[in-house]
């Protein structure tokens, strides 16, 4: 507390990411990092960016990056927006889209930094509950709003809905943005880009963290009208003229332009997810059916934070909330296939103890 | 414009930053660059950090770096901040520290990215004109306000002032923080960082852009005392956990360090400044004394936009800012020896021309 702080620096309250112990030989699945590395290209691409033009001031407009997004999604430049992780990008977003001074609508169980983001920019927030399987129903956002925003599939719960209901939200709310944030529809999700030119309040926003293995080089994206993209960009260029070093853009575009890495590694992942579905399931735990790079698990007998608790005795560790309604649950990265052995292993011992 | 736009969208003016244009053989003095390049430590660090562990966040404390920027300024590590870029630092102490309903007062003549950051957080600005010499004069600045901020030295005049005028400041201004921009302290300027210690609302701002010539990599950092530190981590942590990727963290680690690459490159700037000065002199020019790394200049006989437009024609852009009482400067960043050469020769082309 200081008198030298802006008032609304008292009522914050900061997000707590997961943590990033720097222990050998610790299995880590509690961040939602790719297992795998990044495309080979992408790190070739950082050591040729890094000599002495790092001197000069990075591209302020990414367009090299913005380019290759656009070309990936088949869209115009002017409907791709670029920030330092999508974190910022989402950041952004709240303050160019949500504040008019009715309630932004999203899920009481979802990405914890949403309430963080009303706060810092004054926005009043509305939870909508999730069904009772912890599923988002878009008929129950149908009620007054500055903004919709929700993770498809959503997080912590790994559920993701279909590009029709995605759709059929957008045909009812017309009047405000709707923000789709998409950090884990590549393993197995359908992104609603398809949607974005029929639909001006519709933007979707990715990373390179997740599918593209990039978590450490900051960078994200967002989709949409290029209205919406336009206003962003005021904000951005309100904010900071360079949000991504030379080296980020470099690596984020061979990143997004090696299909071949991409696809080989999401796979990987997808099919060790069907795997530890399985052999979770086996062991008695209920999984919300995942199109994430996560599972979210409870078991009937066992606490939840008990588990994460003999789980990190062993070196492994998960990621527990200890927030109403999902108390009992672990979220549970997918890992390799030997990380996912080592925990399946560890959780054989301890819930047949 | 866009019905789904924030309101404060509408009224925002973006920041334009100097051109970075893709052509060979320019020479570019328009944004401040180093003419050197980076420590090859730091770019050793950046190879080393380029592998797989990119999957992975980064830090989201950076606090190896924290760590490194106290020690080379003999502070705690809670009294430092780090940012994506001396923009970021900038724009979080905006919102941190001065939304107090005051005016925050800063010179009429100044980075002009300040009356930016003023629309964003809906922060009343008063502007204090330089005296006739194009000086910061810190009696000026004794009247209400929410906070004062100005570059020292100041930009784009190059001019700098004692750590004893901004000590008589804060002697006198001890309701509100005051905030010194150090971007070009490193080329002449005495660092107020000494003060921090006795002044609980002094917080001082840095840039490894410029005298670590590393523009390209978006790192900045801020100084102050640990209350001030906090509240700017609050907003940071209600913004984005992980602002600076790994390889930021650790070729930015590396410069710090490397006091050697340093002390030689500002030496070598510091020592063409003389030289330029002199020889711009010579044909003419009325110069404000400069302690940053570019000069601002004017020709009592020759137009400064016209000076502009015929020296890009010779492929050397400098800058140019057509505002009230400097339209008539140039500011010219202070490249190689032979960058300064050829500017030279330009020069005395079109003034004896």
């Amino acid at each position: 507390m200081s008198k030298f702080w802006s008032p609304i620096v008292h009522q914050l309250t900061p997000y707590v990411p997961g943590e990033q112990p720097k222990i050998n030989d610790l299995i880590k699945l509690n961040t939602n990092e790719n297992p795998y590395g990044p495309s080979p290209k992408a790190l070739t691409a950082i050591e040729i960016e890094t000599g002495n033009s790092l001197r000069l001031y990075s591209d302020p407009t990414s367009e090299r990056l913005v380019r290759s997004i656009a070309q990936y999604y088949q869209l115009k430049p002017k409907q791709v927006f670029v920030g330092n992780g999508s974190d910022e990008v989402l950041a952004h977003t709240f303050q160019a889209l949500f504040q008019h001074g009715k309630p932004l609508l999203f899920p009481d169980i979802t990405y914890s930094f949403y309430p963080v983001y009303c706060k810092l920019y004054n926005i009043t927030a509305e939870t909508v509950r999730l069904n009772k399987n912890l599923e988002i129903d878009v008929n129950d956002y149908q009620r007054p709003n500055s903004g919709i925003i929700f993770p498809n599939p959503n997080a912590p719960t790994g559920h993701g809905i279909g590009v029709d209901a995605i759709e059929a939200l957008l045909k009812k709310n017309t009047d405000s943005a709707v923000v789709i944030d998409e950090a884990y529809i590549d393993f197995g999700g359908t992104s609603a880009v398809t949607l974005i030119d029929r639909y001006p309040n519709l933007l979707v926003i990715q990373t390179l963290s997740k599918s593209r293995s990039l978590a450490g080089l900051r960078v994200g994206f967002a989709l949409g009208n290029e209205a919406l993209i336009a206003g962003l960009t005021r904000v951005k260029d309100s904010f900071n003229s360079y949000p991504l070093s030379s080296i980020a853009i470099s690596g984020a575009c061979a990143a997004i332009t090696d299909k071949a890495h991409f696809e080989y590694t999401r796979k990987r992942i997808i099919s060790a997810r069907a795997l530890l579905t399985t052999q979770l399931n086996a062991l008695g735990f209920n999984i919300i059916p995942s199109q994430a790079n996560f599972l979210f698990v409870t078991h009937p007998e066992h606490d939840a934070a008990d588990l994460a608790s003999q789980l990190r005795v062993k070196n492994i560790i998960v990621r527990y909330f200890n927030k109403p309604r999902i108390d009992q649950y672990l979220r549970i990265t997918i890992g390799t296939d030997d990380e996912c052995k080592t925990l399946v292993s560890a959780l054989k011992n301890i819930v047949n103890g």
